[in-house]
């Protein structure tokens, strides 16, 4: 027992570390963390290297290890925090480091909506760390931004992966948010929002309420389902988001031959997509008076990624180009993770700037 | 341990009935049962007044016994597994019968969808029952229309609770659904499906993507919630699809104070559920080759039930005599439990008919 429940005692690797330190392990690091709906990825970075080099290129990783999903409304409280803690011990298990050399930890977590997600699982981290060990939590939007900005908070940000959301924040620190609500709340611009409704489609092909498509083909043959009666149960035998996320792929192979049923939902999703980011730009404002003012456009997650001919994320910047046109669209150098570090960084040498409750 | 899994020993108020057998006990009974989304019911039906007066009046009832939710779907094979066993149960000890004066058992469980859910469910009960008990399983769809035709498979049912489905059978016995696929594939005219528009809609308005609603003030205060953002942790925190659709109400009464987001939601819901219906009819022919033929129209569920004045019944209704003049709508005397019931008497005595397992 740890913490009230079982996980194994992760932090057993710091026994041998402190009897036998290796040679090179720094005396000071900072964790970074970014957990989302599908996968949570945690880095551990010298803090000598940020004081040496803010802002700059991308920093050096120590260690970077990799769990499942930590999105609580997902997986459950329980799941949650026992995937932070083990991806947190990993990291810093491989990085020869230990949790006595840690000065600051943000953590960018999907699902963090309101104080009291954040207080939630500020209480998670307490007991595992030093009592100087600034804690800093936040919502796995924040950090995307960061990993586009090398750390400054400035300018809008948005993911579309399983889930999506977009984050906005300004010069002054005024901040909204728009989506990420999850798939009840109508986040249709998701990967998982994007595949329910291709799924909805074969549903709808089949029993005649809506015309037929290259979805069914396509998806049946990647679930290995023979009718689309089997898709039914395929769907509610996991309560995964990611799993149903993962057919995006199919949707655009589909949207690319020409399938029309296939292609209106892309455009859907584009739609919804840059309409959340309309929503944060006009409520902060981040355009200026004009609405020519330049301001970053973070973009982050696999839906937007520009891998194929009909590309989400290019036809997003589109979209929100004719409402905005000096939106600079940024597609990381770093991922998620390495911006939560850099955040917490940031907050460190700033500790004026950002929320602090350690 | 009973049949794997460990419920408790449901069925030992059997040895006090053998003991004592209460004096009135019917020699033969036919169970009926009515698995829904929100809640199960089970009846206890004599075998002797269905000879006597068979496709009457409502039949006397031995018993009535009232559990939750057993679609699997939702709840998961062991928990919808338990709950029909201790439904069928209680209604056999409340009769004062027990397993051996059982001749027929009809389910109507929501979340049959394939051959495999049947299959399953089936393998449940026979367990459960001598081998000479006939037990037949059905979607909760025909039991539904059972209840509105007294036990005669003609026709179309709409079922509008928490989930949501159209089924039809001709009299030759060729069958059709349409909807009743969940929440994620699309069951956008449930109770479940308007009620998560609602939420959304409050979502949208919160951060800008959407018109300001009354729903927002209606729905929080029904809830005891202070905020928007406290809305995604209320949804996220408990599976239940039951308790989203609780909510219809609140949406009703905000379209009849004139809230334009809660009547289009409703309006749309209204052309879901007609369209769902219609494409039922015309895979079966229903309507006969002049699209004039009369027909059943077995309306059941809470979303339907006409006691406001935004009568969503009504409304679906009113559209599909669009474009089937000769559908005649029938709003059952009695509960799907006991459609099941005269199903299984039905059946029994048409052995020919329907799907005998046992």
């Amino acid at each position: 027992m740890k913490n009230g429940y079982t996980i194994g005692d992760v932090w057993s690797f710091e026994r041998h570390h402190q009897a036998l330190p290796p040679p090179d392990a720094p005396s000071h690091v900072v964790l970074g963390l970014d957990g989302g709906t599908t996968s949570t990825v945690c880095v551990c970075i010298p803090l000598q290297h940020l004081h040496l080099h803010p802002h700059s290129d991308p920093p050096p990783l120590l260690a970077r290890a990799v769990a499942g999903c930590s999105n609580h409304n997902s997986v459950g409280e329980a799941a949650a925090r026992e995937t932070l803690e083990q991806v947190m011990a990993e990291a810093l298990s491989k990085s020869g480091s230990n949790r006595s050399a840690v000065q600051a930890v943000c953590l960018g977590v999907s699902g963090v909506n309101h104080p009291t997600d954040q207080e939630m699982i500020l209480s998670w981290l307490r007991p595992i760390f030093p009592s100087h060990v600034k804690l800093y939590v936040q919502n796995d939007s924040v950090a995307a931004l960061a990993s586009g900005t090398m750390g400054k908070l400035h300018g809008c940000v948005l993911i579309a992966g399983t889930g999506c959301i977009s984050y906005g924040i300004t010069e002054d620190g005024r901040e909204a948010r728009a989506a990420g609500a999850g798939p009840v709340l109508g986040d249709w611009g998701s990967g998982y929002g994007i595949a329910a409704q291709a799924l909805t489609a074969i549903i709808r092909a089949q029993d005649g309420r809506g015309p037929q498509t290259m979805l069914t083909n396509s998806i049946l043959n990647t679930l290995g389902l023979s009718s689309s009666d089997e898709l039914i149960g395929w769907t509610y035998a996991d309560r995964s988001w990611a799993r149903i996320a993962a057919l995006v792929p199919e949707v655009v192979s589909c949207a690319e031959a020409g399938d029309q049923i296939a292609n209106k939902i892309l455009v859907d999703a584009v739609q919804e997509l840059a309409l959340s980011v309309k929503a944060v730009v006009q409520r902060l404002c981040l355009c200026g008076e004009d609405g020519n003012g330049s301001f970053p456009i973070v973009m982050v997650g696999g839906v937007l990624e520009a891998n194929k001919r009909w590309d989400i994320g290019k036809e997003v910047i589109s979209c929100i180009h004719k409402n905005f046109p000096g939106a600079r669209p940024i597609r990381p150098k770093v991922e998620p993770a390495v911006g939560a570090a850099l955040l917490a960084w940031n907050f460190l040498t700033k500790e004026s700037k950002g929320n602090c409750y350690s």
